[in-house]
Parts: C-alpha cells; sequence; structure tokens
C-alpha cells in the first residue's frame, strides 16, 4: 500500500512537470527525448521511462496518443489508504495526500470546464528560458521524489513500531529496487542512507541526501513561483516544498494553534520554559 | 465532524498569516491591533476575535503568554476524520488535509530542531512594504477561508446525497451563524449562495463568491510567492491557491497520469473525442 502511495506522488509530480513543459512551449518531441535523456539520469526509473514511451507512443502521423485522452485520472483506493492510514498514525504525508485529491480534482471535469469559463479561461503562457525551465524541472523531480520516498518511508517505519510489523526497511528498498512501479536510481542511495543508519526516522536527517535536498530546494522554490504567475497549479510540488521548509523550521506558529485551542477548548499547552500541561482563563 | 474540519483549515490558516507578520517585523502590539481590525471587517469571525485577545493576554508586563506556549499543536482526530471521509467519497479538501498535516509536523518539535540544525538554521526575513504584506494576508485569509468553507460544504453536499442524509446546507449555515467557532461574517454570503440556488455543488461557482475569488487571487499568489521566498511554510496558504487554481483549469495534465495507468495496469482510459472505455498495448 505505501508503496502505491509513493507511486501515486511521483505519476501527479511528473504530470505537473509535464504541464509546464508543455506551457513552456516544449514539443512533443522536444519532451519525448528530455524524458528519454532524464531515464538515463540520476532521475533513472520506470517511470520516468514509461513517461518517455507514452511520449513516443503516436496514434497517426504527428498525433500522440496521450493527446487523445481524457484529463480525469481514476485509481482503485490504494493512495487513499495511504494518506487515510498515515493519518491514522499522525504521519505527514502532504504529498501523496495532494496526489489523491488531485485524481479527485481531475475527475471534476465538467465542473472544471465550467469553472474555467466563468472565471476567464485564457491560455497559460510560462515567459522563460526553455533550458533553465528544463533544469528547475529535472531538480525539482528530483528533489520531490526523494520527499515522496521520505514520506512512505517514515510512515512504514512508524506503522512497524506500532503494529509491531518488524519491516527492515533497507530490506524493503532491496526489494524496491529489484522490481515494481516505484523503482529508481534514487533507490540506491535510500538503500545505502538505511544501511548507514537503520534507525533513520526520515531520510531528511541522512547526509547522504541532505546535499541533495540543500541544493536543489531553491530550484523547486523557483519553479513553484513561476507555476503560481502562470496560474498552473502544482498540488503536489508545493506540498513537497512546504514539507520540506516545515521540517526545517526549528519554530512553527502552531503556538497560536494551541493557545486558540486552550480559549475555546481547554485542551491546554505546554510551554518552552517548563514541562508540564497547562491551562489558562483567557477571558 | 465538517465544522472542525473547517475550523482545522481556518486555524492553520490564521497560524500561516501570524507567522508570516511576525516575520515582516509587526510587533505584539501591532499584531493584536490588526486582528483587533480585522475582527471588525469582512474577515470578522469567532476565530479572528479570539486571536486578537490570544494576543493581548500577557502574563507580566510586555510579555505575551502566546510566545511562551510550545509550538505543538494537538489534535482530537476531528480534521483528520473529516480528511480521511473526504477521501472516502472522493472530494478533494486539500486546505483542510494540509491542516492536519501540519499539526503532525507542528508535533515534531524535536526532529524539526535537529533538521533545522543539519540544514543551516538562519533566521527568516521579509523584506517588503508593512502596510503591502497586511493587504495581502487580509486578502489572502478572506479567499482562504472562502476556499475552506467550500471545500467542507462540498464534502457535507456529497455525503449527503451519498448517504442520503437530506441536508439542507443552507440550514446547516443558518446554524452555524448562530453560534459555534466557525461562525464568521463570510457565513452571510454563503447562506446567500445557497439560498438563490440550493442545488450549487461548490461555491465556487456561484456569483455572489465569485467576484472576491477572482480580485484575490493574485494576492495570495504573491503572499504564496514572499513566504516561499522566505523559506516560510504556508501548507495550507498554497494548498488553497493550488485548489482553486486547478478548479479554474479546463484541462490537467492527467491524461499522462491516465496514460501511465494503462500502460502499466491495463487500468483503461477515456479519450477527449468520443464516447467509451479504451486500453492500448503501449509496448
Amino acid at each position: 500500500m505505501v508503496h502505491n502511495g509513493i507511486e501515486y506522488a511521483m505519476m501527479q509530480l511528473i504530470s505537473e512537470v509535464y504541464g509546464i513543459l508543455k506551457t513552456a512551449g516544449l514539443s512533443n518531441e522536444e519532451l519525448k527525448d528530455l524524458f528519454t535523456e532524464w531515464d538515463r539520469s540520476g532521475l533513472q526509473s520506470f517511470l520516468i521511462e514509461i513517461t518517455a514511451r507514452v511520449l513516443d507512443k503516436k496514434e497517426s502521423p504527428g498525433n500522440l496518443l496521450v493527446d487523445m485522452i481524457l484529463d480525469k485520472a481514476k485509481q482503485k483506493g490504494t493512495g487513499m489508504w495511504t494518506s487515510q492510514s498515515a493519518m491514522d498514525l499522525n504521519v505527514p504525508v502532504p504529498t501523496i495526500d495532494a496526489a489523491v485529491s488531485m485524481r479527485y480534482m481531475s475527475s471534476m471535469k465538467e465542473e472544471r470546464v465550467l469553472t474555467a469559463e466563468s472565471y476567464g479561461n485564457e491560455k497559460k503562457h510560462i515567459r522563460a528560458d526553455k533550458k533553465d525551465i528544463i533544469t528547475l524541472c529535472k531538480n525539482s523531480l528530483h528533489f520531490s521524489f526523494l520527499l515522496s520516498y521520505a514520506q512512505g518511508l517514515q510512515l512504514l517505519r512508524v506503522a512497524s513500531v506500532n503494529y509491531k510489523y518488524g519491516v527492515d526497511i533497507s530490506e524493503v528498498l532491496r526489494i524496491w529496487k529489484g522490481g515494481c512501479i516505484i523503482r529508481s536510481a534514487l533507490l540506491n542511495d535510500l538503500w545505502k542512507a538505511y544501511h548507514d543508519d537503520p534507525s533513520l526516522t526520515n531520510i531528511i536527517h541522512s547526509p547522504r541526501i541532505r546535499p541533495f535536498l540543500a541544493s536543489m530546494r531553491d530550484d523547486i522554490a523557483s519553479l513553484t513561483r513561476i507555476a503560481i504567475d502562470s496560474r498552473i497549479p502544482v498540488a503536489a510540488l508545493s506540498a513537497s516544498l512546504n514539507y520540506f521548509d516545515a521540517y526545517c523550521s526549528a519554530q512553527l506558529p502552531a503556538n497560536l494553534i494551541q493557545a486558540q485551542r486552550d480559549y475555546f477548548g481547554a485542551h491546554t499547552y505546554e510551554r518552552v520554559d517548563k514541562p508540564g500541561t497547562f491551562h489558562t482563563e483567557w477571558n
């Protein structure tokens, strides 16, 4: 199930990048060549490979089959179960959540067409250098693929502890490397990270993974800004970026939420300066 | 339950805006005055009102209690149930999902402190005119509060149809207006929208609500860009923006996802040019 949750995230991320590149003016031929090239890079993976093949499948000379496919993505429920189970275990998996809710959004085709009309359905444009956009897209996929695995593997770890599964994460990674839909070159790095430190709570902490995330964060930030400017929805890319920025925030404004909860529901709070549980009569 | 899901979303949104305003250099005194002022504007609501009061609660001269509260937000599960139920019913509620997963993220305090250290924990800054930021924050809250209600009410509507509850949405809104944690001036507009058209699937379609969303979309986009630049996580604001931009997209890149699903799982697809269900041997 967690494998499939990660798969939902990776597919949504690829589709967002595909949409951005198309809007930036890449032809189908250029898209096919790019995904083929990426499949020989650090992004090498089954899903990138089949994307290149999908982008090479013509149904008549000059016409790609994928362009005739309706943009309603169905689902069998395994991505949803992953998000629901992660919530039961209090593990944040926002990239997977975004992929799941975007499947639902995609299936609301008739509503989307109506809304686009009533809000002004102008054609979307990206005005930026193609080469720059391609680099941003590549690094954004690398970054967000890593964080999709990070979320799924943390869920697996917490589930294993809570449900006493005794899952060996490096063994899971070895099996996934052997052949599955989310197999990728990145799994080699992840396997090494868990081999170095089997007690890893999240690959974000691994010294092997840190340089990649640290160096690519600003590229996914730039790509997200470009998408926002062009009114292109990037739910899974944004969720990955926000997940990373939140994980790197020693301080979050959640103290206000605890204050509000204590105000209206006497749910109590902890303090920064001393242990214990406190309640205040706010009024 | 849906009331509480919307409540989670609104609280997370307020906390994100509070965090941005603090980073932009507003003092506690200025924050208190601003929330007090907002509570006399179109944002008038119980949650804005109690935020102003929280920001006025000193524990000693010059020291606010909220600044001594630990940034770990707890939860009793009702937000989670809303997200999980929405997934069961295939209704996208991404702002609520983001609020739920940010509660989990907030509680991982010790991990966040470690990650912040290893990735370089520089102080966050926003370099922008205070008055401009305040306007962006106000409109972003208005926009994202509306979309939090939109998501919750759509869930309630779909649940009512599926489970044969016979819920009258305008009656729900009348009751919420009477007194509850998510009561707000905005509920008056929503009540009118459902009174005009009881069959409304989502308030995004309402001619009463459209001018607000249309005019404020670029402000929440600007605020999100500023937050991204400053490495401030804005999971719920981003989710609201992406939800809106996706809802307004007649075409999404989900055709690629359906192609991939048909490629590796023979899950079939629909076409844009003729009805029916199709499968292709891609290799």
